[in-house]
């Protein structure tokens, strides 16, 4: 694969990845949106399938890695590091791509959430002025979790053990995908494997720090959340920020050393 | 393929897709329905299993496009517009045809729900009695939502731009199909992801305005809304009808154009 | 395949598709059990994976139809009557071993619902006691939707046509199967497809009738429910019985009909 | 494979699958955890894809039974009991590793449950003061159930029958695994059928005891909870024990036989 097949690769793949995750997740918080408390199962299953999608569309391009975890664990796994900087520039890059596309596609999902009011105009001026009326009986909350992760029970060493747990999880699955389907031109259905461990992950370890297991699907969209001129967004909460791009990087790097002494 | 295995694979495989997509709805909103109220994530898998049937049943004959979008952009990817009208035409005719199933599956349904009586007849008659008053209590609402989308927030640049974005997501996944599955004997594989792609984009991208992301999903049935002899149908929403056929459209177009440039 | 493999195939295949299809009506609707109100999803991938396992588990030995209508619609197709009694014979056997295994298996909770007290004994019995008295506070139902379907609105003819397009959907899946997989040796990925295909018929036409589409599946667990020792059942239905009998065979007549027409 | 890359592959399989299992009931259960009552088709689909999960990143080591059933059916099937001990040995190790790693990962979710206080510190203080109000206001109950099942109704003789029934389904649908794949290189599919199994297990048996189905799962994390010091963690309900261990052996056990007579 060339370099610049890598960059566009790694940069149309993680912006899918986090347009579909924060999506999902925008979906499912916000006022005046169809799929409003659709439940935990709808947002694990919503980030599950983004990386399939996400991964399918661009293995063909860069392998989609799409997580600097995975390609810190796969250079320690081959003990090659030449291309890490484009794969790393890529991801946060598309991230940050993806999170801006999240606010286009629900931009007047965010201004009916952060406001109380929706932006009325058009044919249906009057069925929106009826939902505006609903839409002021409940409370509207931050936005943030629409960007990036945060701990319900804040301790940091905690948080980052399970981080670490859970990226370990993903990335072992991942190293061990060639010694199931080598040979086999199965990728397609090891993209399924991977996105339904993904929902695994989301499922059993999301629960106390919403699972980042990526450094760029947090830090990206942190970024982006910090920029967007949203009124009423609250902070970015960048004291917690370091816990899900150093807790992946660890589980990524544990990973590539189980992988190593024990099925390589 | 001939033109005529190709307008018959579309119209059975839209019919199979709006019968079973119609279908979703139907059973999540009407009165005297098992599903009623089952939740987004059914409806969401419901469209995407519905196309997962559509597509695998109708491969063989057409190709299973089902969706003028997909039809578009495979045109401008190969540069071959031979059979996009005989694709369209067995679209929009299917999708008319699925939608009228729907009417027949949920007859008693649609009479529950819109006159607030059911139908009374058979040896259960006293039980549908009982079921007749509970209905009563609850109130019906408007069913364009079994057959067409609808935006919650109605701004036509930023429904236009969500439908595009979702069209873009599903039309690269459709086209990169050919890398990944290419002489491995895969298409049902295909069939499998493109299905979990389609549940995707409904969880993570159809809050805003449902997520038609193929125009003959949205006409077809909107025609047949128009022509059912429904009482209290109200009306057909015929001046937002032109977002899901344009927005797909552009979306379509974009996707190719992308494929052609990153991923030729 | 021999007669003596087609019977014992297709009587341990519908056994476990009635135990497990069977068995998650029970989960959802009996009192004391985990799964009390899961809800319509769970419904239907409980009977769309108890395909799979059925279908997956019994393949090998008589192809695994597992329903009367398929076998009609392979013997049309194939013009080859030979096995059809064999196969129907080991179905029916079947589908009632399948839910006098459910009644073994959820047996305390058949009868905490039916008889809104408990069966005591062993260690835990004090915890049981306090369940007792939280179990008589909700009121118990009739329990023959725990064995067989029955329609919301009473009207023969929706009834007949819901079962009917139900059961063209999935044969004509079934069908098309060997035109997408032959030669590739994907029968695994087959069933999970009809697995799928059964959800989403599920979610989408089951709302009406509960979605019988293959006739032992409703007859056998209705002549167990008729013959079972359970206090306070309530009746059997035998008036509806014929409709998820007949409307099938209909179904699966019409969809070999459509296959030999547009896809031979 | 070699007694050691068995038994590192059953310890590092079977902690994956119990800490993903274990976490999805301390994510559905636990205060403080953002999954908190996502519901029964959570918990399926979790422990559903941790067997996915499990056994595909381990099947290349040791062919990942992760079930002392399924091993002692294979030893049934295939006349060799060398291995049992190893792979025995494993298992149960591996389900106490991942136990633990349960109470890491939810650590300060167990310690909000159990307290009604929440873990304080870091730069969100204020925020976690203000959840601790919240969380005092629901009741806490006990964590046995975290790490290991319990029947809904305690009758010993049903509560076997359904552990022996369960384990009956998975173990064949595992043994018929080579007749449906043999030559074709579609282990990674088999990964996938044997998780959606599971799911299916869940969903149908599970309502009575919780579906252990596995011996190991359930001994390795009861004898974790045993020794765990958690404040006000309840009993470990060691009267109940021997039956999700002596039932799935003797499921296990029926299943082999039915293989060998019906299957062979």
């Amino acid at each position: 694969m060339s370099s610049s097949d890598i960059f566009i690769g790694e940069t149309i793949g993680t912006a899918i990845l986090i347009l579909l995750g924060g999506g999902v997740c925008a979906a499912v918080t916000l006022k005046a949106s169809k799929a409003r408390n659709a439940g935990w199962l709808a947002i694990t299953f919503g980030w599950g399938f983004a990386v399939l999608t996400a991964v399918y569309t661009t293995a063909p391009l860069s392998g989609a890695h799409l997580n600097p975890a995975v390609t810190l664990a796969l250079a320690i796994k081959d003990g090659d590091w030449n291309n890490v900087p484009v794969y790393w520039a890529g991801q946060v890059l598309g991230a940050m791509i993806g999170a801006a596309l999240v606010w286009i596609a629900y931009y007047g999902q965010f201004h009916a959430h952060l406001t109380d009011r929706e932006i009325v105009g058009g044919p249906g001026a009057q069925d929106t002025a009826a939902k505006a009326v609903e839409a002021q009986e409940t409370g509207a909350g931050p936005v943030l979790g629409v960007f990036s992760t945060g701990p319900e029970v804040r301790v940091a060493w905690q948080n980052l053990a399970t981080e670490i747990i859970g990226t370990i999880v993903l990335v072992l699955a991942v190293l061990t995908q060639g010694l199931n389907d080598e040979g086999n031109g199965l990728g397609t259905l090891g993209a399924l494997i991977t996105a339904l461990v993904v929902v695994s992950i989301g499922l059993s370890l999301g629960g106390p720090t919403g699972y980042a297991i990526n450094p760029a699907r947090d830090l990206g969209p942190r970024i982006v959340h910090a920029l967007l001129p949203l009124p009423n967004k609250g902070g970015s909460d960048w004291g917690y920020a370091w816990v899900p791009v150093v807790g992946p990087l660890i589980g990524g790097a544990i990973a590539a050393g189980i992988y190593n002494v024990a099925f390589a």
